[in-house]
């Protein structure tokens, strides 16, 4: 089987399909909000990727990873139109980052927990990411518009698995439909951050998607799940999270911590 | 955007593209063969997960991750197999038999460690898999034919990636081809058990796959690469793995435990 062997380096094909052609520079504006899409959609990648294996059901294993690789995809795009502003690499953004530089919302920096609570941040985060997206198809900036129009499809279907979910354990066993209240509660604290106007907001008009105007299709959609499922929906209290500032909670350093410290040890990435 | 969402339980489609039709009920030794081949694949997918967000580069988390989702394609096919001689399910196999059960070799049980360390095993264990499933899709059982046939696609990939990146290592800078030189070192142990014989095989003639007859082949390639790297065979003393009889290293305990922990915890899947 020999001939079979490529072993040229040049003909080095590793897997990349997202590895998009050039894009223009961003602005310090762009760049910024570029880090609130980006580090969200990594954040939540790194924590799904934890249950490959790890899911209470084989199918459900593949299904989280497919999910983490989508996020995986969106992060990459994103972050590297963020370090087109100053010459970084994703690579850069990535791991050597300190804490207080990361943009991503307290919801994905939220535990994996049981499988209800990761389901409960899933619709939560899935469910704000397609009104996003579908927002940003239209952005005056190309860039951005490029990359959602590229990642709402797979949102969408990162939405219906949640949704499917929910329906599934709220509509299961006393003690799954109890976890699942539960684990909704757990998050529901984190909802309000994704839909804060922030100042960046009015500097990007036209070109960010503003994060009020998203907040009723999301309410739509939550609402017609709840209805369905015969859930309540959390009365919680907002929580402090100024994920947007670079103010984050504990377990986010231990959490950044995993995913940076192999490219720390080595930096340069091939020693 | 309410009406994108379909509610409906009967819809739930979980992403299961591999989660194929029916097939004929395995014998015992058939069984116990496809635990052989489903455990490789299920454990080594296990250990490759765990890079997802924390491998040196994006882009590399991106192709492990794809690579781990590939083996647990192939070990849901192959422990679906394995299940239908007595009636349980790919999940019961993954998750709740205890390490004695198990049928993996011990390359695959081998840490993640650094980067070489994980590329080293990808390289035995693809290499492997390449020439098993080339042979097997001779088979004289239709089921194993057509899994090797469908996974040999994605191992020829696997083992492409792996050896562009020993080629990559070892010449790169002096660190990495020292890191690479010692990676393969630890691994070479493990390459034997590979290829062993069992008494099992001889009742499966035609059916499974030789081991010994797949040594030839897995040589010429590594041949080949070790060539093109200007590496040395590691003059490795086989270990006295004997994971095809449940004999297991102490890692694998702990590798276990992480995995079945939530499912155990569970059972039922739903609650």
């Amino acid at each position: 089987m020999t001939d079979d062997v490529h072993v040229s380096v040049a003909e080095l094909h590793l897997a990349s399909e997202l590895a998009g052609g050039d894009t223009r520079a961003a602005s310090a504006d762009i760049a910024e909000y570029a880090l609130w899409l980006g580090d969200d959609a990594l954040i939540l990648s790194q924590q799904l990727g934890a249950w490959i294996s790890r899911a209470p059901e084989l199918e459900e294993d593949v299904a989280l990873g497919n999910i983490a690789l989508d996020l995986l995809g969106h992060a990459r795009s994103l972050l590297r139109y963020a370090g087109s502003w100053d010459g970084r690499t994703e690579d850069d953004l990535a791991y050597f980052r300190d804490e207080p530089e990361f943009r991503c919302a307290w919801i994905v920096q939220q535990p994996n927990g049981d499988f209800a609570q990761t389901i409960a941040r899933q619709l939560v985060a899935s469910t704000y990411m397609y009104e996003l997206y579908s927002a940003l198809r239209g952005s005056t900036d190309e860039t951005f518009a490029a990359i959602a129009a590229k990642s709402l499809k797979e949102v969408d279907y990162h939405r219906d698995h949640a949704v499917q979910w929910v329906l599934r354990l709220a509509g299961g066993t006393v003690l799954s439909r109890e976890k699942m209240i539960r684990a909704l509660a757990d998050v529901w604290p984190y909802v309000d951050e994704l839909f804060r106007d922030e100042p960046l907001i009015d500097r990007l008009d036209g070109v960010a998607a503003r994060p009020s105007t998203l907040h009723p299709g999301f309410d739509a959609v939550i609402d017609t799940v709840f209805a369905e499922a015969e859930l309540v929906r959390p009365d919680a209290k907002a929580s402090r999270a100024g994920g947007r500032h670079g103010s984050h909670a504990t377990p986010f350093g231990h959490l950044l911590a995993e995913m940076q410290v192999l490219a720390r040890r080595h930096p340069g990435a091939t020693w």
